[in-house]
């Protein structure tokens, strides 16, 4: 069955795949040409539904299934007259023809299809590590909607899950293990990495693993599943690398994912480096008339300065919207670069990052500063404070912002943002150091966190004085401690020297000026107080330790 | 009595005022400079207190009055060595001696102090209209800790206070009306311009309006107070220009603010053109050796581009943090622009804003677009979304942001702050659009406010298609209301043809090509998909109200 092509006016657009930027292609096409012909091909049964919020549909929290589906065919014909064919897949391009081949699904009959102009949005899919194989009904991603449904149904199944093991310590597997635990689940989290959530760096996903074993979460970090434990049809137990075995009734994989890209790659469209399709800045392939978004293609990221897979829901739509106009009328604004910012909550703990995090820097062989510090997200002297830690990565040799990641609890969200959007301009500590943010006691303070970092990193950067990391070998250094003495009880730091801030000023003279020296307190504001008085009473070589032994701390067992 | 003269070294550098920026500044000189003699001059009993925290603790919202203590006299010596002399009020600076002379009002002596670097902070103090004069015991500002006590005395007197009349409807205002109501007081607020909160526009004002109404408050807008009723040292009622008379208990008055500038003036200072002490970038009067920061200078605005007066915490930090470094070393940072930012929130409403409003640069006779989206504050299918309405102004030249509003729930502060962080780069909505902001649904959407209304202003900038604004003349005009049945039996648009959203691919021959048309829906997104529909059948003048009846009904009493 072929479709007839489209006469001279008006165009054909075929959009493949709905999720991850597709829809918002359509939907923009059509404003941006209110007569072009538009079709959407949807491998599945759904134009769109909302991927990011399927782990919270498992713990209840989103309580109505229906609240995952964002829009439907119905509504893209009545509103946007854009016609969605649901079990279409598309299996080949004809690039010279502009025909898109493939199976109905509903049918089993192979359709073509002409067009004009072709977006593809054909996502990511989840990388089945070999355990997997052979399928069993309780080992599964969630990746989709009919993901979801088959773990909802094992869990709500004649055996209730009392146990579940998820398999990768990423976005998304956090997100399932806080909704699994939030209806009683006993969980377990394997991670092949030593830290969860890769994109930070160790101290700080060491508060979300705090976190994630206070509530219950069995960690296992840096080990492999060594195989499964099957009967039947089903998987009842865990084997790890370590040899140990845990006993399950569900196990749900996150264990990354590889973007779609076997019908561009046959169809001869330029794969780039990192394995996604290559795009220009207007979402177009090497083939001027077929476009591609989402986890499929390569972005521009602003840190790196080249292009590489990111698979994130926000740059996705914001790729379509772009893809979506130029295909429809041959122009747009340019796609912006990509950093990378991503959040998501465990438990009460909030992470986000945006940028490159130091491991990653020290990888690419980027020079690389940073600090860390402790502030109250609003006024501490109004009710409800909540501590975040925020870190800010930079150029030493400019101060050019590289990289930054926060951990607490509430505002954490927005310092990120804010941090991302100076990124977005290329931004630098000082100018961080000088932005006008809002403040009232409910929302902020008059210093806010995102200063209160800035300001570390410009004395940083002047000397005045300079920060030493967390994990900074205190050995062969003369160590001032001064925290007050039950602060240190609760933290110990073998070997320092303890003179509380308050006394400094009273009793420096008891230290050697002459030996390198090294400042700490519980979050580092003290240490660089103390810092900056011996460096003016000519000690030769001081500096603080940056997030003090809230973080340092994090390393002790 | 006099101090003895610094010798060669170390300098001796004297701040008056503790409040908005000269904490921040002596602490800082502190920091960088170990050994320089450093001593604060306060007129009151309190080096410095959480100035932005007073309604707070009238409410019991902040249950301990010590909270707001920020820092004590004795932490300042014992910490860094910086002598504080409360109760010395300076009254003269004699620049060729380099002299501050003053009273101490322990003693009733005069003190004659010699500095090296002088920075002055005295802030602003509260304008008492014609009517407070005589003073009267329950007539009183919020400005000073003793002005909170006294206030809070009236309130726990003997004669309970059952109403109170707050005048002036600023920031300060509103918050005094929430706490006062919050522990049960009927509050009548009373204001002389035709909206609360004069830095946004008349819709946004309304909507906190709206809050107030429901909450209880009284509001009168656009009236004087005539006079006082009073009966010995306690007023008993207001009159009011309109005729009106309100008894009351209690009277806040928070009519604006007026730099404290008069030693400066008197010394010679340079007062700029809005009356503050004019400054350059490191915060140097005309005196090299002279520092003035806080609510009695005037920074450089960011969108206005010149120097002005701005009253708020941040950049008076910001503003110490500054001086103290630089009359320290010699050197620092330069201060950043400052863009108004600003925050308060009115019960269950946070507004927000940062740059112009549209009617400040209509004044200015700057041109302007704006445009107004409502979205939730994160995804809309995950549970506890609350609604905001966000407006960006910006040039129609270029799309450089002038400013921006927001009104809503949780989340305005991030929006805002993002924005504010964009300007400071000097950010057009084509920027603001391509921002890469962390998304999960607990915090955000794939699509962020701040990108759907960067959306609707590049629509609007491109003419795809252009808006009006929410009190636009409709007179004239083919109306197109694209809303459900329900939603227009709720906020009726008469006149307007009638055709839901989904319903309009089918009848747009119902209306006439020819006639100039609006279309209009709840919020301005269907409306503008509809007037992408009918562009691009040849319609020739289609524009789409932005905000939709959900702001232009506002303006219906």
């Amino acid at each position: 069955m072929e479709d007839s092509p489209p006469g001279h006016r008006p165009p054909r657009i075929v959009v493949i795949g709905g999720v991850a930027g597709g829809a918002s292609a359509a939907a923009r096409a059509r404003r941006t040409d209110a007569n072009a012909e538009i079709v959407m091909l949807e491998k599945g049964e759904y134009v769109s539904f909302a991927n990011c919020g399927l782990p919270y549909h498992l713990g209840g929290e989103i309580a109505q299934r229906s609240k995952l589906l964002v829009t439907t065919a119905e509504l893209f014909w009545q509103r946007f007259r854009i016609e969605v064919r649901a079990r279409h897949e598309a299996t080949r391009i004809e690039r010279q023809a502009k025909i898109v081949e493939g199976i109905d699904h509903a049918t089993g009959q192979t359709f073509r299809i002409p067009y004009d102009r072709l977006i593809l949005s054909l996502g990511s899919e989840p990388i089945s590590p070999e355990f997997m194989n052979p399928p069993a009904k309780n080992v599964r991603h969630l990746w989709t909607l009919p993901d979801m449904d088959a773990v909802l149904a094992e869990i709500q199944g004649v055996a209730k899950v009392r146990h579940a093991v998820v398999i990768g310590a990423g976005f998304v597997g956090l997100e399932v293990v806080e909704q699994l635990a939030a209806i009683g689940i006993r969980v377990t989290l394997i991670e092949r990495g030593n830290q969860v959530l890769k994109p930070l760096d160790p101290h700080f996903a060491k508060i979300v693993q705090r976190e994630l074993t206070n509530r219950g979460v069995s960690l296992h970090l840096g080990v492999d599943v060594a195989g499964l434990d099957r009967d039947g049809d089903r998987v009842t137990g865990v084997r790890l690398s370590d040899g140990t075995t845990i006993a399950t009734e569900l196990i749900v994989v996150g264990a990354g994912v590889r973007p779609r890209i076997r019908i561009a790659a046959d169809a001869g469209l330029t794969i780039g480096k990192t394995g996604g399709v290559l795009v220009d800045d207007f979402m177009r392939t090497n083939d001027p008339d077929i476009y591609a978004v989402g986890d499929m293609v390569e972005y521009y990221h602003g840190v790196l300065d080249r292009r590489m897979r990111i698979a994130l829901a926000g740059p996705a739509n914001r790729a379509g919207r772009i893809a979506g106009t130029h295909a429809a009328t041959g122009k747009s604004q340019p796609m912006g670069s990509v950093l990378g910012t991503a959040i998501v909550r465990v438990f009460g703990v909030t992470a986000a990052c945006t940028g490159l995090s130091e491991h990653a820097l020290t990888a690419e062989g980027i020079e690389h500063h940073a600090v860390i510090i402790a502030a109250p997200h609003h006024a501490s002297y109004f009710p409800g404070a909540e501590p975040m830690q925020l870190k800010v990565v930079y150029s030493p040799k400019d101060g050019k912002i590289l990289g930054a990641q926060g951990v607490g609890g509430q505002g954490v969200d927005k310092r990120i943002d804010v941090i991302a959007t100076a990124m977005h301009f290329g931004g630098t500590v000082y100018q961080l150091a000088q932005l006008d943010l809002a403040y009232a006691p409910p929302y902020g303070s008059a210093k806010d966190p995102v200063h209160m970092a800035a300001f570390a990193a410009v004395n940083d950067l002047e000397s005045s004085p300079k920060v030493v990391p967390p994990d900074f070998d205190l050995r062969g250094y003369q160590v001032l401690d001064v925290r007050t003495g039950r602060e240190r009880t609760e933290l110990p730091l073998p070997g320092a020297v303890a003179i509380p801030i308050d006394e400094l000023a009273d009793r420096w003279e008891e230290l050697d000026p002459t030996m390198p020296t090294i400042t700490v307190c519980h979050s580092g504001k003290r240490a660089h107080v103390a810092a900056c008085w011996l460096r003016g009473k000519a000690f030769s070589d001081v500096r603080n330790l940056t997030g003090g032994m809230s973080i340092r701390s994090l390393d002790q067992p």
